[in-house]
């Protein structure tokens, strides 16, 4: 039997219904992805398995560095293919990390390719995926409706124009891509010279001269506006934790002059000021019913030397251990004390964690939507078997799963699609198991609409996303077989 | 199938013949709980479901809450019966939350409910419970009964004047009704308002003037001594995290009298005079063999517009992230130190700490008595199967769990003896998944006779608690059909 | 059936044909231990099972502490024979602690017991293997060779002359003892007394005058140098965490100077201190490619008591719960930017840091060599099925399995060899769920091939240690069987 099979990771006859009967048909609903808009306007054609697998991966680079491979077929000079070879002798080294499954699942999804990928399937493969790729099946657009995906949201810099988001929402209806709103490089006073070239693009880009504290704000509100023109609702922060040193507008405007002037905000400082700001995104995020992303713990660019030759994001970052809790609830708080608090999903990326996040969103739940306040689905280092399983099983005894809006891919590739066919799988495996033990009702009907909740509609129903037009279900049910 | 039935939770064999023939017909000691003495003095008859099972049940809010029920409904002006009609409605969304089973479980054994509560079965259940509940057998002392509690204790303020459990004690025969002493509130001098109104209620229960620390400290032990001549033998302290700040007693002094003059206490004092009053009272405790418990880690009140509005203990509480393991360890080094080291407890409420508290009680056992520091059974969100697991794991890589004194409720319901039960089911069940898997010797003696005592006599010998003249076996056996 | 029987841990058919097909003849590389050089070159043969497995075993101690056994018992003056008698009636109270596994498993291993281990069988026991230990089969290094041991790394003091380790390498060839460098004491400038005591054994040791901080590197630099010569490839430090606060030479003398001159180091000063000194032994360890050994988040000697009563390492330690991950990450970005960055093995006792050490270790992984940054196996507490299998898991999910090089016993036991064999049963039996729940591809072949290089040759690859003549495999075999 094929390695990925109809019934992968289900390992019970209750997991199997409830996944083939109310799972796999659903429609996705990527909320949270890095995805170039530019790809999907210009509905490009990949190449080869690099381009469209490889290009910009940094889970598989981490897995070869940690294999021994060189760098110069990570992120360096190799061709592509080698590059694509390095990859392939190193998947047999990956059995039990997620990349194993990942790239099988993508391969058969995709290409309907059974072959382990190893260095003799290595040529057979890249040949097989390439002259798949060459046709119209496998353009960005392509994909996108072949996985029955009804709207997907990629991460934006406030000063980004959008111009590739506009231009699609004028030419695709079968599904629609909104821009989130990412405002990191607005808190980094600590860091004057990135920060006031980025107030220059940010300046230009609303239209406006940034001299004051209050211009500073107003800039960030325009392009607020303009996301929200476009149809974005959510928001999204990247912090290793949050920030509640909360203080009033006149020293927060203190430390903006001083930054603008060129001088780095002291630590002390730089706290004061996220504070500040992140209360007045909060503010900006509530007016407009939008929902609020924190991707919280990542402990970034931990190999400077690295940094400097590669840039961010190139596979250099783990998982932090910094106190989260009370800074969590005093944020939270404090939001809701200025009735600031808008819908919010937290994502955490240290296991440890999960419990005291699971409880403490149960603080700040309130009658304006069920499941205001969202434990993320597994992230980054979590987004794998075991880890899924924690959060869904923190978020089930310390809130309600029946409320939660499921998952997303977090990717920067079209390949990554299936990993909501694998969070599905996941997800019924578990229920399956909890029926057949007697942990839950055996009433598929009760379990199975669950299911069906968090696979699409609480995401619909919560975020308040318009949707593009569903493909037919048969063509779903061809993409899920 | 019901969803209850006699095997619940009851995967193996060897789990069910552990379960029904060692554990099932163990009588209760509960030797933690919330329950009002008054309404076992006063052996209060409860006028429908929501009396005694929604009342004062903050888990249930909290769901309630986070499925987008109304405040009205939770701790609001809605009738008893539409808050029972929104809490039925609300329990279809918590499937995998404890929640559920507790429901379901707790109509069962009270009213031998099948049915699945959700807002078709929400009048009928309402019905059926409020009829039973009208008769004699649901009285207070009847259930403590009916459950076979040979001793409870309940959770006092050292002001209270127990007058409550000095009439149980005069009128009740077949279970017992103990004081536990919680003092937190002395250890307030960073709130002194709150702090000098407590003193004034201690200088008037026991009967002295209160001018120096030593009067302090005096007044505190007559009330000790006064929870010991009614038969508690057990402290109790609900602390972020242990105190070891230690000082001298002169140092102490000078904040009593600062506070005392309504001079709040810094953090640095607070942590010195709280560091100083906890060996005050492992002393206390030690001199009169009694057992200290430490409730650590809860974050509470964290979101603070409820709190005024509603007050503290109606669900607004989560699990914090401080460091433990340092401060525990030199907190009980201390008391070790002076020869003022009692038996205790420690109840631990993030599960990221649970090896760290697993290990470091093993650092403070001795002759005295086998396992003289327990690891608490799993507290507040950590009462569930997932992570009742969790802590008995831990207990036994870390430590004795042969020795382990077992279950509480920690409960503020008389719905909610049944925690015992479902304890002892997850324990039956992990010993008997590890009796057919060979982790464990075949040997039912041997681990038949291990639940016994970690269902009660682990308890009765430990606690050195007067019990009262348990019901018949048959009775018992009745209970727990 | 006797409970160490042949399939042992071993719950599924593909994990026995894993275990007794690849795992269970692979030689032993013991690459951390805490085994006296004394004995081996003397080839001790040992009176009694107390001499053999009692002696030195603080995790007994603890356990009989934990059962309420008196310190006569333990470390005090009761003779052999009652000590093992109270050990033998803790034994059945440690059902479900490691120890109970590791008990019956070493009576089966060594002596052919299948009897368990408690009060009436206590006798016949001591009466077995005491007879069994007079012979020629129970010495020292016949049960080296029994088990299969082609290398053992010792832990040794900077200043140990290492006289048996050179009279083991000129008198023994079927297996080779290397000492390990562990200069946890140069880091002592807090405690003066101690540091200087330690720093003249050290002159001493490498025949030089230490006056300023360069004579103290230099002669740290000759016993590393001496170390090499006897064959010694592996550093350890027993560390709370990582020491990352960076200062100049000129400062790290300063401390130096004033702490020669009896003066301790502040916090802040010892900080600096050891941060300078854990880049130096980086430095010497990259020079000859070794591999450096960090054990982290151990919280030491907690009853100070008891330290002052019976010493260190006599069962008072626990686990921490410091922050880890930035200061790992600091430690490891400095070693990398003085491009002195060894292959090392972190550690970690604490089971909440598991994720955030496995993810860490890949943001340093490079081309030099695969897995150049190791995650070690369950450590400890953590030595123990549960946590063996969550290292192995963090491990799988945040790096590469594949290039893992597993397991050593970190004993001070001759009785602990069969340490390797449940951690190899462990592994296997995680492998062969895996592959029958369709997680794993059934390839026994690339499994199997998985197994054997964790279990031996990926420790070989790595470690780069010259190795004994294996024994016969039909001697390997009479041993696993």
């Amino acid at each position: 039997m094929a390695f990925i099979h109809e019934d992968f990771l289900l390992q019970t006859e209750t997991a199997r219904r409830l996944y083939h009967g109310y799972a796999a048909h659903e429609p996705i609903l990527d909320y949270h992805s890095h995805l170039p808009a530019k790809d999907i306007f210009e509905d490009r054609n990949f190449r080869n398995l690099f381009e469209i697998w490889l290009e910009g991966d940094h889970y598989k680079w981490r897995a070869m560095r940690s294999n021994g491979v060189a760098e110069k077929y990570c992120t360096g000079s190799a061709s592509p293919y080698d590059k694509f070879a390095a990859w392939a002798k190193t998947v047999p080294f990956t059995l039990r990390n997620p990349l194993y499954h990942w790239t099988h699942l993508e391969l058969k999804r995709y290409f309907d390719i059974d072959e382990l990928l190893n260095e003799s399937s290595c040529q057979y493969i890249w040949d097989k995926a390439g002259s798949l790729l060459a046709g119209k099946d496998f353009s960005a657009r392509a994909i996108v409706k072949k996985f029955n995906v009804q709207a997907l949201c990629t991460t934006d810099d406030p000063c980004d124009d959008l111009a590739y988001h506009r231009s699609i929402a004028a030419s695709e209806h079968s599904f629609r891509v909104y821009p989130a709103f990412r405002p990191d490089r607005a808190l980094l006073v600590n860091d004057p010279e990135v920060w006031n070239a980025w107030l220059g693009r940010l300046a230009q880009a609303s239209n406006t001269d940034i001299a004051t504290f209050r211009d500073f704000q107003d800039a960030i509100k325009r392009r607020h506006d303009y996301f929200h023109e476009l149809g974005g609702r959510l928001s999204d922060h990247g912090l290793n934790h949050c920030h509640a040193s909360f203080c009033s507008e006149g020293i927060a405007a203190a430390i903006f002059d001083r930054a603008r002037a060129g001088h780095a905000a002291s630590p002390e400082e730089h706290e004061q000021f996220a504070s500040f700001m992140m209360l007045y995104f909060g503010i900006l995020d509530t007016q407009k019913g939008w929902t609020k992303q924190l991707h919280l713990g990542a402990l970034r660019n931990a190999n400077s030397g690295r940094l400097r030759k590669l840039g961010p994001d190139t596979g250099f970052d783990s998982i932090g251990d910094w106190p989260q809790a009370s800074e969590f609830s005093a944020y939270l708080d404090r939001l809701e004390q200025e009735n600031a608090l808008p819908k919010m999903i937290v994502y955490n990326v240290n296991p440890a964690d999960n419990y005291a996040f699971a409880t403490a969103i149960g603080n700040f739940q309130d009658e304006s939507i069920p499941g205001k306040i969202q434990l993320g689905s597994g992230w980054w280092f979590l987004d794998q078997k075991e880890a899924i399983e924690w959060q869904l099983n923190a978020l089930s005894n310390g809130g309600l799963l029946s409320r939660f809006i499921g998952m997303l891919t977090d990717s920067r590739s079209f390949m990554s699609f299936p990993r909501h066919e694998y969070f599905r799988r996941v997800l019924c495996n578990l229920l399956g198991r909890d029926v057949e033990n007697g942990e839950l009702p055996n009433d598929e009907k009760l379990i199975g609409g669950m299911v069906r909740n968090i696979c699409f509609h609480n995401a619909k129903n919560y975020l308040g996303l318009e949707l593009g037009h569903s493909p037919s279900t048969r063509e779903a049910q061809l993409v899920q077989k």
